[in-house]
């Protein structure tokens, strides 16, 4: 497993998609993810760090994440099905290990829950927890940039902005089917 | 307090934003609130019941909710401030209860939780749990349709088709601003 973090969100606009574009720690290579307008929306907002004067629908999931003390620790893209990319948001519920013996409550207060990576992706960025992608992943569908993996910010963002995004495409070793790899 | 119900889920084309009218039990009334295109797009699937491979935004939250134990027990829409309508989810923490007294615990597991009528509502659908009105908002907000209260859909479907939307800005009591009476 491999830390990730956001690289860039781009849109696609042969297909009028967003992309998240997802930079793999210890490597040169990026996971771009085809997610709906909606979540890209709801990351942008994010990354931006602008704020609502009412709780937007990812506000609510970590308000109510927090009444229920419960604890985001990381999302995990683990898998491709499909074409389709799946994630696992790994929650640590906190009342669970009160109520527990302290001897292997750690283990039992995780839960492990099935999400798009658009919204694990928003949740993690919002809670400011680790982003992983499978190993699995970065092996079968990650892209190597051909760009210095200690390239600045600015060369990355000036490479996205040159990039056809349709080359994305055509980069990823296993053609996708008119959907994309996407999450939904 | 007062039942509601989702009446119909229209387009104010002027302004190009979904509105939700909520039906009033035991009145000829109804609360119009314009919401967000995303929530309205997660209302108007669960409104059609239909059914998605993988979790949208918010059939996550109704799996983290399943996940900790929690239940939804009611959506509240209890104020407008600013032009803006204001709801709360009731939430009942159900591991909460089993790790307390049986005196007084079904106080304390319920959890009242800040959020917007838009994502309550869609909520509420999915579980099928009931939605509230304040009185307050059926007093000063919600308006007289003034047509037979025992209307079938079907009439009542007429009638919304008919309706130019901006009427029912125009029937609000307390003229919106431009934002009108919505979520968000």
């Amino acid at each position: 497993m491999r830390r990730a973090w956001i690289k860039a969100l781009v849109l696609d606009k042969a297909h009028n998609s967003p992309v998240v574009i997802l930079g793999i720690e210890g490597t040169n290579k990026v996971v771009p993810i085809w997610i709906g307008a909606c979540e890209a929306n709801a990351l942008a907002i994010n990354l931006e760090g602008l704020e609502f004067p009412r709780p937007l629908t990812h506000d609510l999931i970590v308000n109510i994440l927090d009444a229920l003390d419960a604890r985001l620790e990381k999302a995990i893209i683990h898998s491709v099905k499909d074409n389709v990319y799946h994630a696992t948001l790994v929650i640590r519920d906190l009342t669970f290990v009160e109520t527990e013996d302290e001897e292997g409550s750690d283990e039992h207060a995780l839960i492990e829950i099935d999400a798009r990576p658009s919204d694990s992706i928003v949740l993690a960025v919002k809670k400011g927890v680790p982003i992983y992608v499978s190993n699995e992943i970065v092996e079968e569908h990650a892209i190597d940039l051909q760009i210095p993996e200690d390239s600045s910010d600015e060369e990355f963002k000036k490479f996205v902005e040159s990039l056809d995004i349709d080359k994305f495409r055509e980069m990823l070793k296993d053609e996708p089917d008119e959907e994309g790899e996407e999450d939904e």
